[in-house]
């Protein structure tokens, strides 16, 4: 496989691109936004993620000679955009949000500045990214405020495509996270990783006790051993006799929670096994850890909701060109008028305004031309939202790599302690905090 | 990046290897099974997708210099166990349901055979591909059904991880769509591509007459023009007017849009481009998409809903160990027993018994052993779902590739037509026929 990602794109860009290189539009310099109109599913506050895998795929959006045989035969673009595309390397500009930080209604996400042509060729890929990934960080972020203290895994890669498991193991660990059982994740973005046996290792031998008896042979007794392959009262009993006292924890995939947590937490503690902790790993989600809040559960694994988005796998995130130059040179706001689906025209600046220490709004300043937005913060105050990611193509590795995953987890818990207390609740409602729009036009 | 597959596998799977190294067990000849409990959503079938995918993927699961060091560096496992992952190649056997078959809950859509260490480490990467692959294949049959004689394009892939998007652009493929969006599955698996415009090309231009016209310069009057940028009325009378009445089509991509199909429709009509298609775009999915049936409709464009498998983004399928041998040589069937988890052991061969050409039930032949299970036809009737995919590791290479994807697309069409009418309906229900075991044990 190569590793160009030139063809993770719709065709209509590459159609678009042709026609605009017929008719000379391809070089009108063009300002593309991404964004959000609204917070899937009543969530109080979006996370971004992707970012800074996105950085590194736009640096491999190149059209090789693979790419580009593709193109020409199955005759996707005339031959003056093959040889466009030939030399394409973006040359654009890209500001956004970091990644971890907060994202509301209308918040500026991704800004793609360039020509027409630059910018318009990674319209799927921006939005693939992070609509993707955001939308894992922002459910996986509900679960580790509702965790709390305790720690959570994601293990859910078996309930996501497999590149797609690898990127969703980065993001709930940018929003709080604290491992993975995904080892490519580990490799990768530098990601504790974890997990001990599945059932299968305990149907494999003749006994349950065989079974935890070479685990702890293999893994030493601070292992964690799966009790409920068959009777858990059995499995606990059986555990503490082979491991001893000292065990280090045991797993629960299977039943009511809330009460064989607190008949295994029991019956650990009459085994004297006071230390031994309890892991519990049965089709959680933020809710699920919410009424878990009381149990004596000591840490959880979750799988399938955070990899899905716990009810939303996809943000909804748009890529939408918002201002561009005229035939004169002036540059004029842009925004279609659809039913339901009317954008912003218009360059933009965010800020969250901040008032003693809460976030009380995001205040973006909208600018229909964009030399008026050179000194935005004349308009507001707050907490500047965006970063530059790439100047003239040039794009800063400081968000890539383990470093920027690790940067962008930090970021986030830092953030996440701006908000108001009301959008730490679960249930539904609206944005935590308004969006609030300062035309300068 | 390296194209091994080795680490898209939970961490897990490598402790349990290195445990079974240890104690003797990696070698016992076992058999995985990957199957459903139930079909999610209360859907009335599911469609096996992924298959040919993962088989390209098994080839590739070899630890290469980089992936031992990540293990070593990393202790993830012992000596012993990278000596063994270093040499690691599939030598088993693979089996299972045809892509594009049909399954219902516990039919064993695939089964590993070989040594533990053999099956135990692919998987998560099995299931990885075929819970994503077959979630979307089939809510994208689902959609087929609704859309009947009418072409359905698969345009989703900015509302998927990027790789995910190009497998869901097969997946959906598989299931009846006739088109994708995505370049990248139009390479890999000669899926046809479409697509010509975005919002972002009509907002290019100083007016929407202009961007018609460009684009009718660089694509011809058979192109489709996006109508509903700023008023659908005047996009429709200015894409009459600059292409004539032989325009090829008009997308809508917003608004209500059974009245709004109906309008343009007879806009169209009145203006004598009579011959002029309407595609819609806008939110579809198969419910949207059956409430247009008697509409002005000539095809569909469907994204957010066909690639997170329309309120279900992953099946629920799992990979159990249901056999190996005993410490003396004898197989027996394994099972775990844990609440609402209970898995069904033994090795199993499965038939669809067809009456008057039309599925009655599932039936699923168990045995306890393996050898008894030589002539299971012995035991039913009806059309035998597994068929070999590997052998001793050889990999039939029948299923990969462009070959593999339209074969997948033919079988899931035709066996489709048994099913009864009741199976395709769109509301929640029992699946469309039982699973019906027959014990030889």
């Amino acid at each position: 496989m190569t590793s160009s990602t030139a063809l993770l794109t719709d065709r209509y860009e590459l159609t678009m691109l042709a026609a605009s290189l017929r008719d000379g539009t391809a070089f009108r310099p063009s300002v593309f936004e991404l964004f959000s109109r609204r917070l899937s599913g009543g969530r109080r506050f979006g996370v971004v993620a992707g970012t800074g895998r996105l950085l590194s795929l736009v640096r491999d959006f190149r059209f090789g000679d693979d790419e580009l045989r593709f193109l020409r035969d199955n005759r996707i673009v005339d031959a003056p955009a093959v040889k466009y595309l030939e030399e394409y390397r973006f040359t654009g500009s890209i500001r956004g949000y970091r990644e971890g930080e907060l994202y509301f209604p209308g918040s500026p996400i991704l800004t793609v500045e360039g020509t027409f042509a630059d910018a318009v060729v990674l319209e799927t890929l921006a939005l693939s990214v992070l609509n993707h990934d955001s939308a894992v960080a922002t459910a996986a972020s509900r679960m580790s405020i509702a965790a709390g203290e305790r720690p959570l895994a994601e293990m859910g890669s078996r309930r996501a495509a497999e590149h797609s498991a690898v990127a969703a193991a980065r993001a709930a660990y940018i929003a709080g996270f604290g491992a993975t059982s995904n080892l490519e994740a580990g490799r990768r973005w530098d990601i504790p990783t974890m997990g001990t046996a599945a059932h299968s290792w305990t149907l494999l031998h003749d006994t349950e006790e065989q079974a935890f008896r070479a685990q702890i042979d293999s893994l030493g007794t601070g292992t964690t051993l799966l009790v409920d392959t068959y009777d858990i009262r059995t499995g606990v009993e059986t555990a503490i006799r082979v491991a001893g006292t000292g065990l280090g924890g045991v797993r629960i995939d299977s039943g009511d929670l809330p009460i064989v947590a607190a008949e295994v937490r029991a019956q650990l503690d009459e085994l004297g096994a006071t230390e031994t902790r309890i892991t519990v790993t049965s089709d959680l989600d933020e809710y699920a850890i919410a009424a878990l809040a009381a149990s004596p559960v000591d840490s959880y694994g979750v799988g399938t909701s955070v990899v899905t988005g716990s009810g939303y796998p996809t943000a909804s995130m748009v890529y939408k060109l918002v201002a561009r130059q005229d035939s004169d040179g002036s540059w004029v706001g842009v925004a279609k008028a659809s039913a339901d689906k009317a954008s912003h025209g218009g360059r933009k600046a965010a800020f969250r305004t901040i008032e003693d220490g809460v976030a009380v709004s995001e205040t973006v300043v909208v600018a229909d031309g964009f030399e008026k937005l050179e000194s935005p913060s004349g308009h507001t105050d707050g907490r500047a939202l965006q970063v530059t990611f790439a100047e003239s193509g040039d794009i800063d590795t400081a968000h890539e790599g383990p470093a920027g995953t690790s940067a962008a987890r930090a970021h986030h818990l830092r953030v996440r302690e701006e908000l108001p207390v009301r959008a730490l609740a679960l249930s539904k409602s609206d944005p935590a905090i308004p969006t609030v729009y300062v035309d300068v036009a």
